[in-house]
């Protein structure tokens, strides 16, 4: 659009909800929702039909570090969790209407070879960056383009992105320490539960981590230095997804970091992103201040899979069908304020 | 149940929560959702199937004084409107699935008489309450009681309460402060958009008609002499479905309102009550700091009508599901905490 079409449309985007039977205003964020999913569509009657939750699951090299409360196989076992149907992702995703595809990004064990996984996996876990790159550059460069793939396929006018990785809080910590500049220990939490013990060696093993680099990275740098291949696919899946103007829904604290990771290289991706909970685990609040990001959620959960992203996404159904089916004060015969 | 079954059931149920595939507490409000329903419904398999929407209608004297930038005749226009399907309400009512019930409970200008809206009036709107009571004791308990019958009406896991009547903050602002004691300056807000001549006018009409009273009043006596036709027969609606072991959707400050009467009338329906959204009405928060209560969802809305409750159900039945779908550790053969 050109500066002064654009400026109509935002005019008449404006008009339409402010002449809804409803105080002006009275609907808040769900207002604001509706606002976003129109530019993005560049409509004023957007469609919010279907929405998939893609969750992608990846091992990371640190792990066998010494970083996490539970044992690396769980990521795999919680894979074919995900494939039967028992997850806490799958209840949500069923509850609330969205279809669920499972991504083999790079776990360990090979293959799953079986129906309910799609596998395309970068290699079998990252390495731990404790002494040395997670992935290599082209590692890097096919996990984004797998996800790129991914968020465009399929009729879907919204992507959720969900994860599936122990050890990940790790690899997201030291990202969002190395995107925002906060510090380190500031951003590095409990995880999937650690101890005070364990975060003490969580904190001082990642500290030695950041060590091994010197100097900013770009950000395709730092993921590939630091990210797992679960991160960076979803990175790739919400740049897809963007470019083919779906909402992307950003899940909680290892989503967010794939997002900021987005925004970073592609900076008009960020306006395809609903933001959807806020996680309990602490460096999520540095990735979202630097995405001027205020989630829709605040549950206190720390799951990931998606699970934030599938109990958010009605309110994006919720703010659309508002725009569009909502009566106006002439369609309905009500007076406006005297 | 005896306390040592009381005891053995909160254990099972605390158990249950603990072996599903998730890190212990992972899921934050939404396991604490869970178990209040499962209290609730005394089981550790509760439903969660269906839900009503009730939105209680009622007129007002106190608007005749100019306490709201609405003309009364909205209340009868927007009853007409829920009916047509035109109303925030009715949209958030059929994304998230729930039954729409219109009840006139004394809206001015006599029965519908129409499909779609239930006529239980209990008078052409209420007197001002700045000459006297807003109704006598036989109304409000007729309205109670036909809000308890509704209130357990139908074959319903789940009653959201909602409300329609210009004025109405208005009588809200008073109940609130008479049953917080918080000072009426600080719970009278802008309702649906008054300016600040507007608001002065609203706190010194308001400030007027509470020199009538002296002293403490119990609840039915506040009830009765600030109240509203659709404010009383909601608190009985919170009521019957409360002893009716429903779980009590509350919307915003109106809805909230009739919720602390309840409370206060009968203190067990409160386990039945969750708290859907933090209006941006002011008084809301001295209501929920009465209750103890802090709601799902903060989206900066201010409309009523039970469009909060309406979209934080999927919520609820989000919980219910996790308890009763989410596979265990064991079922999925998912490692624990190594």
């Amino acid at each position: 659009m050109d500066n002064q079409t654009q400026t109509d449309f935002e005019a008449a985007l404006q008009r339409k909800i402010d002449l809804k039977t409803k105080p002006q205003g009275a609907l808040g964020r769900i207002e604001t929702l509706a606002v976003q999913v129109a530019r993005l569509q560049r409509t004023l009657t957007p469609r919010m039909g279907r929405a998939q939750l893609a969750i992608f699951a990846g091992d990371h090299g640190i792990a066998a570090d010494g970083v996490s409360a539970y044992p690396a196989e769980v990521t795999r076992q919680m894979v074919l969790n995900f494939a039967g149907g028992g997850a806490a992702a799958n209840v949500f995703a069923a509850v609330n209407g969205l279809d669920l595809r499972v991504v083999n990004a790079g776990v360990k064990g090979g293959p799953f070879d079986m129906a309910g996984i799609y596998d395309a996996p970068i290699g079998p876990g990252t390495a731990s960056f404790l002494r040395g790159p997670a992935m290599t550059s082209d590692q890097c460069r096919d996990a984004l383009e797998t996800g790129r793939r991914i968020g465009a396929e399929g009729a879907y006018d919204a992507m959720a992105c969900g994860e599936m990785g122990i050890g990940n809080t790790s690899s997201a910590s030291v990202l969002t320490h190395l995107l925002t500049g906060v510090e380190l220990d500031v951003v590095v939490g409990r995880g999937t539960g650690l101890d005070d013990d364990g975060l003490a060696r969580k904190r001082s093993v990642l500290g030695r981590a950041v060590a091994r680099v010197t100097g900013p990275l770009a950000p395709l740098q730092a993921l590939t230095e630091f990210g797992g291949f679960e991160i960076a696919m979803m990175t790739g899946a919400m740049l897809g997804a963007a470019q083919a103007r779906r909402v992307v829904l950003v899940d909680g604290f290892i989503a967010t970091a794939a997002a900021l990771l987005a925004a970073r290289i592609e900076p008009g991706s960020r306006g395809a992103m609903v933001f959807c909970h806020r996680s309990a685990e602490p460096g999520h609040a540095a990735l979202l201040a630097a995405l001027q990001a205020d989630p829709l959620l605040a549950l206190d959960m720390r799951l990931g899979e998606g699970t934030g992203a599938a109990l958010a996404w009605p309110l994006v159904r919720a703010a659309v069908a508002m725009l569009n089916d909502m009566a106006s004060f002439e369609d309905a015969g009500v007076s406006g304020p005297a």
